[in-house]
């Protein structure tokens, strides 16, 4: 019996460097279905209650694909408008009804701790797929699954691992989650380049050095970096105090070809948790990049599917059932 | 071949008490793939379009679940606007196309008789989720089957039942049909507590008197109930003319642990149709009953699902067909 | 191995007699699963992203359906503002994205050449389902699909073909692909009758003429015509400079009982993209032919789903599998 079985999934504080292997061992199975090199229908007749009660195309259609490619069928919400939520109903009243809808939910809300409140009146697992500024732990897990593939592709493993976080490091969500994850190794080299205005939290800085990892804080893409990952981050200009504030930082913490061939050596992988912005004036991850082939940003969301459908499969239970339940896929398939 | 048999499903009033019996036993037959005791495919490669012209999730989420859990597929749209609807086009039209499209149709739409209409273009049964004021049939089936479950479990049948109904029922839909079907029965006896202006109106009286049914008025919530079941609905402040008028009636109406100890029986089962507002000024039915086990509130929706899918296999003729395309379920399932 | 085998199909223009005639085939053969004289599984586990950037229930459904019925699992995506394409990302990188997550891309947009621009990123197939003012291919193929069967109903080919077109053709998508389509046969007579101003681009009729078919231009219906096919569109009245402009025509690209008994025969087939406009003052075609028998518009939307799933069963290389996943359709089903 696995430590998932039939529990919520809100918070990276839950994992342990065990519960992590035992996702990511799960997450490895799951590339034969993603890859369409046979398809499972373990789940065939189980309903995926997908509740975005703030949009989010791709982490939404993420979550629905993972369970599809179980076998299992999906009904989804999207909105928070059309729901009773706006005519005064509890998170609580919501998730007893719907949680009888449904074998697991998926959940995205605007609101900090409103998936941890929903689970309570839930009678089903509970994913966290983002609440607000908190958690998002899906995420911070697909980001640390496709560090560990990359890095084994270069012959390395985690412990050990130099990573550079770059950009906004106050309010991105996903760089605080992933830091946590990674205090879980050992010897970690975190270098945080940021606005000084932006830089990331105390309390994240305090877990990393009582873990004994390292730091180096940087205010700009300047000097040599023999980072493993650079995992780029948006600087929103809203972020700043003024628009002329704004254009001070403009370009520093922008990753193009140029810059990244100066500042990182040729194998370091560059990672985003998209979406990006890819027009004239974005500061965060040029085109010009595209063809590298460090560039892991799709690998990124496709490892997402693979983590995703690996936390279904531990919360229902049928982690070993899915090779009982193959078949061969008809169907033309391109190697993605 | 039983009666709903290729037949649209539009009012309350399409029932006797043999096609009421017809559906409840089908529904009692449903309770199996709704535990996930086992899962049926008799519905495999069937669709649903699921035809939301008005946000409603808990009621559209049941009928697609409930169209799932019986092996089919769903097609989902919602809201108004999207639709060839604002652009001119007929119900007639939209019917035919969209019929074409899936082998049952469930339908919910802001206007009075839409629903109706749209059946007339249709070349699939359809299924009435609520057109406006007007109907709402599975709303009401899933009430009674609740009624009859609860009183099932005490020991008791629907005739014979005293029921209460508290709070606006004038403009409560949900009270109107249930009162309609109740009348099917025998010796009922109705206990309606509403403020004056939102009393029940006059032909559903009309209609109890002449079935021969007990019929007592109240304005408040006061004195002894010995009713079985309370069936609370919301009274919503736009409906009085001032505020001062909706001040003068506040509490009048809610259902609290207090007032239920206070003037109903112990045995007495609570019903609500939901969505309940659960904020502090709200009016119904307060959250501190939620440890009551005679609180139906949410086994109501439970049995929303198995319901709708007692009316869909009718509808499509699978109702003796289900256990030939039964196979286990694989996954971890608690029992909710 | 079938031409369209793992290709894109984003216009008109990439179709010969051969590739057309193979895309008919296949349609010819899912008419047994749309009509469910059986019901095939060969798609169960693919994932169809059906991506509808820009509204569009029925053309939305109709993907959603061919997929369905081909057993395939389907994954929506609706309207722009939700999307991370609002916050700036390219449609290169959401396409990178949603094609991990997808075999198959349906996706319409409104902005011309998006689709196509999608496509360049996409990993798997896309299917052009209507890109603003450019191309709608399956529309084209569907009213061309249907003028075949039609036609064979009466005994007779598209060679020789005599067609007129009313309305408006200068804006009007759907009469300019089935032009384009239409030139790959032989003799056809084209009778395009429209006001002026919205007559039909000249660069279609000069494909028309260079491939050595007829062409009749008329600014109203007049006259007799012996056409086989009537395809009506909509005039809008915003296409004109003002109300009086539109006052002026109104009425004189009608089709209604009277005027097709006057000036057409009375085998000639009536044909509409829909959805039509049924409001007492539309312009386009009237409720009063709704019983006769050559009014074959609700043909063409079901046409739709047996061109889509041929698209289908073609990009992804089943075409000759679909009666190797049969399974007998359980439950009941009125011939539509």
């Amino acid at each position: 019996m696995n430590q998932f079985l039939g529990q919520h999934i809100l918070s990276v504080k839950q994992f342990d460097i065990d519960a992590i292997n035992q996702i990511f061992d799960v997450a490895d199975k799951m590339q034969r279905y993603a890859k369409r090199q046979a398809r499972t229908r373990v789940l065939e007749g189980a309903i995926l209650g997908n509740l975005f009660f703030e949009p989010s195309t791709r982490t939404r259609v993420s979550f629905g694909t993972a369970f599809n490619l179980l076998g299992g069928s999906v009904r989804e919400t999207t909105g928070l408008s059309s729901s009773a939520l706006a005519k005064g109903e509890s998170l609580y009243d919501t998730a007893r009804v719907l949680s009888g809808y449904s074998d697991v939910i998926a959940m995205r809300h605007p609101e900090i701790g409103s998936v941890a409140e929903f689970a309570k009146g839930s009678r089903v697992p509970c994913i966290n797929g983002g609440d607000g500024a908190n958690e998002h732990p899906t995420q911070a897990l697909l980001d640390l699954y496709t560090i560990k593939k990359e890095l084994q592709f270069h012959g390395k493993s985690i412990d050990g691992l130099h990573i550079a976080m770059v950009g906004d490091l106050k309010y991105g969500r996903t760089v605080h989650s992933l830091a946590k994850l990674l205090c879980l190794y050992k010897n970690v080299r975190f270098t945080f380049i940021s606005p000084p205005e932006l830089g990331m939290p105390q309390e994240i800085m305090d877990m990393i050095t009582n873990h004994g990892h390292q730091l180096n804080l940087q205010h700009s893409i300047e000097g040599q970096f023999d980072a493993d990952i650079c995992y780029q981050t948006r600087v929103q200009e809203e972020r700043f105090p003024s628009k002329d504030e704004a254009d001070k930082d403009r370009g520093k913490f922008r990753l193009n070809n140029a810059i990244y061939t100066q500042h990182f050596e040729s194998k370091t992988v560059i990672m985003h948790p998209l979406p990006r912005d890819s027009r004239a004036d974005a500061n965060e991850l040029d085109n010009d990049l595209n063809r590298n082939p460090n560039r892991a940003i799709f690998r990124q969301t496709d490892n997402g599917v693979l983590v995703r459908m690996a936390l279904f499969a531990l919360a229902l239970g049928v982690e070993n059932l899915m090779e009982e339940y193959e078949t061969p896929v008809p169907w033309h398939y391109a190697d993605k």
